[in-house]
C-alpha cells in the first residue's frame, strides 16, 4: 500500500538531463517547479515510479517521424504502472557546438537515436558529419561542451543550447517542420483523478489472442461495432513465441463507458491475456 | 527497362560486413558461391538494387526478440522495389574479443543496435559492460580484431569469430535461446517467378487509410471475411501527417487468388493508396 511507504522524494523521473524534451513535458505534465529526477535509460525511470523513488514517470512513447519507442511499449508491459496521462510536444532540432567551433570543422554528431532519425536529410546533405548515437540529446550538448576535441557538435533543443552555453551552428534541422513527440505520464497507481475523468479521454489496452486466422480482426471488431475509435495500434514480438506478438490499442473513452466496458469483456474472452495499461485526459 | 541497363556486377547486396547475419540470409536465398557486395547501411542496400549494381538485396525486417526493422519498412516504401523471397534464420550471440582478452578486462561491447536489445539480460547482469552502438555484428569484431584498445568485445556470430580470428569469451549471450531473424530478398522489378509460385506464398502490401473511427476495422475486415490468413500487421508514421500512419499487412496466398484480389480491390477502394510490396514463397 503507498500510504505505508515512505514518501517519493522526487514528483517526477525523466530519462536524460537538463534541457531534454522529457524534462520539458515533466514540466508541462505538472509544474516548473516540480522537483525532477533525471535517470540514464528508460528502465531506471519505471523501475524508479516502481520503486516509489518518485511520484510519476514521464517518458515518450511516438515521434511523429521517427515512430513509436518500443522500448518503452515492452517496459509498459513489463513493470506494473498505470498510464495517467500524455501531452504532445513539438520537437526542433538545432545542431550545437561549443563557441568557436564552425559548421565546417564539426566531423560527428551526438545525439538520442531517436533525434538522430529525425535529421536523416541534414546528415544526407552532410555527409561528413557522423551521427554519433549516445543516451540523450541535452547529454549529449553537455559531452561536447565538456570535450576538448574541436569536430564534436550535439543535436539538441535550443533550450538545451542556452542551459549549457552552447552556440547553435544550424536551426531545425529535423527531416519535417512537423515533428511532435507524444509523451505519457506514468504512475505505480491508477490516478485517483480517472474516477473524476470529465472531457475527452483515451484508455490503452495490451493484449494477446490466439495466433489464428482473423483473430486480430475479430479483436478489432469488439470497438468497431461498438463505434470506439481506435488512435493507434502497436504491435510487439512476443518473447519465447517466435513470430506472435503482443497488440497494444489506444482507445478514445473510458473502460467504464458501456461501448469500451462492453468492448473489453468480450475481447478478454477471445484474448490469452489483456490488461489496461491506464485511462487519462486525451492530450491532442 | 532492365534489358538496357547493364548487367548488376554483384548478385546481392547486404548490409554488414563478412561474417554479417545478412550475409547468411544471402548465401542460403542464393548459392554459398554468389558474388555479394557488402554495404554500410540499410539505404544503400536499397540504392545499389535500384540502381542495378546487384540483382538483389538481402535485408532483414523483424526479429523475435527485438521486434521489426522500422527503417526497413520506411525503405520499402520509398524505393521502387519488389520483395521476392524471404527466409528465417536462428541468431545466436557470442561475445568475441582478440585472444589474450579476459571477459574481466572487457568494459566495452560493440555491436549493431538490434544485436544490443537481444542481449538484455547479459548486459543487465554485467553492468561492467558498456553496450555501444556500431554499423554491424561483423565489423564490430573485425573493429576490435584491428584495435590496440584491450578492454572491448564484439556481439556477433561465431561465424564471425571464426572469419576474423576473435577468441569467444561467452557464447549464446541472446536474451532467450528462441532468437530469429526474419530476412527479404529485394529485387527492382517483380520476379518473373512469381506467375509459377506454387506452394503457400505470402503478399505484402502497404496502404494509407482515411484516418476515422473504424478504418482499419474495416480494411482488415475484407481479408478476414474471405479466411485470408494475415501474419503480421505494422504501423508507420506517415511524415508531414502527424499521428496518422501507414500500414503493412503480410498475408497468406497470392494477389491474384480470388479471395486476395477482391479483398485488395475493395480495400483500394477504401485507401486513399495502396501498393501491393510483393508476392514471394513462404518462408516459415
Amino acid at each position: 500500500m503507498r500510504s505505508l511507504q515512505s514518501e517519493p522524494a522526487f514528483d517526477a523521473a525523466y530519462q536524460g538531463s537538463r534541457g531534454a524534451f522529457s524534462e520539458d513535458a515533466a514540466h508541462q505534465f505538472l509544474s516548473s517547479t516540480s522537483r525532477l529526477l533525471p535517470k540514464d535509460t528508460l528502465e531506471e525511470v519505471f523501475d524508479a515510479v516502481s520503486r516509489n523513488q518518485a511520484y510519476y514517470g514521464v517518458v515518450p512513447i511516438e515521434n511523429t517521424l521517427a515512430g513509436s519507442i518500443h522500448q518503452c511499449y515492452d517496459l509498459l508491459f513489463e513493470y506494473d504502472v498505470k498510464i495517467v496521462g500524455e501531452t504532445v510536444r513539438k520537437i526542433e532540432h538545432a545542431l550545437i557546438a561549443p563557441p568557436g567551433v564552425a559548421l565546417s570543422d564539426v566531423r560527428r554528431a551526438l545525439s538520442h537515436p531517436v533525434a538522430l532519425a529525425q535529421c536523416e536529410t541534414f546528415f544526407r546533405m552532410n555527409p561528413q558529419i557522423q551521427p554519433t548515437a549516445v543516451y540523450d540529446t541535452a547529454g549529449a550538448v553537455e559531452s561536447v561542451m565538456n570535450s576538448p576535441a574541436r569536430d564534436a557538435a550535439a543535436v539538441a533543443s535550443r533550450r538545451a543550447a542556452d542551459l549549457h552555453r552552447g552556440t547553435i551552428l544550424v536551426d531545425a534541422i529535423q527531416d519535417h517542420s512537423e515533428n511532435y513527440t507524444r509523451f505519457l505520464l506514468i504512475s505505480p497507481i491508477a490516478s485517483a483523478a480517472t474516477r473524476s475523468l470529465r472531457g475527452e479521454c483515451k484508455t490503452t489496452v495490451v493484449f494477446r489472442i490466439p495466433n489464428e486466422p482473423g483473430a486480430l480482426c475479430r479483436a478489432l471488431h469488439q470497438f468497431a461495432d461498438r463505434g470506439v475509435d481506435l488512435t493507434k495500434i502497436e504491435s510487439r514480438p512476443l518473447r519465447g513465441a517466435p513470430f506472435e506478438y503482443l497488440f497494444y490499442l489506444d482507445l478514445v473513452g473510458l473502460p467504464d463507458s458501456a461501448a469500451i466496458s462492453d468492448a473489453l469483456m468480450q475481447l478478454r474472452g477471445q484474448s490469452v491475456s489483456l490488461r489496461v495499461l491506464g485511462t487519462y485526459p486525451r492530450g491532442w
